[in-house]
């Protein structure tokens, strides 16, 4: 007896991934292709000539569905609000998506279907519930409970980068608001803090690096340099406190870091987990951290899950 | 064709409370007796008694199960860890009491029972999510998503009292963390602030009320008093802040605010809803607040709630 096959396509701003798997997890195949966002991101829907390849080949009946994980809130209906990186207004994806391919499609936010494919196949794997934190350009979240996303009642579930940590602060962050997590836990925050204390005359061997990266800043901060290790303080202590409220709302089993500044390592965990410890409520203070295992794959793992 | 019955238990410190309801959820009878606590807590069991008069009126065959609320976290097997009010230490409440009641039970902390109370027959009726705070000696929380109790991997789901709103909080909270949104927004966080702004001199007419209530302050600030709307423009903060991180994590599709203080009516909610606009995130801002419906009773609606 043949096991069927799941589809699953994250579309990023940059490039769309494609995954074939098996029904009971096993990346087959995985495919990136550039994303085209002309025509005010009508061209996404182009993508059929590549899925037409993989009908062809592995047999469209063979195939149970395609989930589909998109950059931006998406309602209980399948319809993106707004997805500013890909062209899109109002678009009714699920429905769009189910005409083009003639097959079960279910869509949701990107950061929740990472979630859900860490949970799958990842680090949450035989958990009961998680959230997953990813420190990149922003700050995204996704959290899982009992095998389904929380995706929330306008699709902000899981929105943790911008819980706010600092009513002080000045500046806004890009979602319109002042002192959400992500203006100084992301990897754009983390050069933005490294860049103030050197022009406030701290000195740091960053002060010479041509394009600073938030891999710059961990590669000194290993070094002992005093701006890096600041900068990932300051990261810890607004990601430990968000997650240390997070945990007081909903109390997950085990929470993941992801994203590419995770590949720090120890150094960016250990700086979470110490605010985090700080901060929670006695009986979640000793919830695991883990970094996330499936990297960039784990929105099509996630996008394939949602199927199922 | 006769429906069944349903019975839920609010076991609470001081009373506990028994509803008998028809299983589309019609409260036919409800009973309160003081919470005996002796022997331990062990003597709690002895409601056994009560529950015995119910069975021989309404037939034993006729009873679907007994739901039951408990003032501590419950883990997923029922057993409660620690429940300072009732003498219990860890104590498998659900296996105790199927084995006195010889019928199904299900065990959950009292919070989230009562969360669940509101979503099956109050405020919350209808709605696919909901979180529910309630304002009294502390702030209890629970959430409910898609008719499920949110109630954590070491039962503290729904603990929003204990949201880190102040870093720069000195004195402790009951649960021994500092600047947690009880300290400022429940009945007793209240009294303490109206009575430290009094102690720094300010003038008000609390000053000479003999045991000040968090309802004297609501009385006195819907007569203007300058300490008393300081008062409870400071749960507003608190709470307004808590919900609105709530909201990036959960998105529910509304809030509600039961407790005693909540009976102050708008003056409450609107100190509340200033804040939380403040602090949400764009797409949970116009998230609706209501008061909760039920009152004392919401705990043995939600306990009945549990068995189906």
């Amino acid at each position: 007896m043949s096991e069927k096959y799941l589809i699953g396509i994250d579309i990023g701003g940059t490039s769309i991934k494609i995954g074939l798997f098996k029904e009971y997890g096993k990346l087959i195949d995985k495919w990136e292709i550039p994303t085209d966002k002309s025509n005010k991101g009508k061209s996404i829907t182009d993508i059929k000539q590549f899925t037409d390849k993989i009908f062809e080949k592995f047999g469209r009946s063979q195939i149970i569905g395609i989930g589909i994980g998109v950059p931006g809130p998406v309602d209980r209906s399948g319809v993106v609000h707004k997805c500013v990186n890909l062209g899109w207004d109002v678009f009714p994806v699920k429905k769009e998506f189910e005409k083009i391919f003639n097959m079960p499609v279910a869509v949701e936010n990107d950061a929740n279907v990472a979630a859900l494919g860490e949970m799958w196949q990842g680090s949450g794997k035989g958990r009961s519930s998680l959230v997953l934190a990813t420190i990149g350009t922003g700050i995204g979240g996704g959290i899982v409970i009992d095998g389904k996303i929380v995706a929330g009642f306008h699709g902000s579930g899981g929105e943790i980068g911008h819980i706010t940590v600092d009513e002080t602060e000045k500046e806004l962050c890009s979602c319109g608001k002042k002192g959400c997590v992500e203006q100084y836990a992301s990897a754009t925050g983390m050069v933005k803090f490294a860049k103030k204390l050197i022009a406030d005359g701290n000195e740091s061997v960053l002060k010479d690096v041509n394009v600073l990266t938030a891999k710059d800043i961990v590669i000194a901060a290993k070094n002992n340099d005093d701006v890096a290790l600041k900068t990932i303080n300051k990261m810890g202590w607004a990601l430990g406190l968000a997650l240390a409220n997070t945990a007081c709302v909903i109390d997950p089993e085990v929470i993941i870091i992801g994203g590419g500044v995770s590949k720090g390592g120890n150094i960016i965990l250990e700086a979470i987990q110490k605010y985090y410890k700080k901060f929670a409520f006695h009986t979640t203070a000793d919830t695991p951290f883990v970094t996330a295992k499936l990297g960039n794959d784990a929105g099509i793992f996630g996008a394939a899950k949602l199927l199922i």
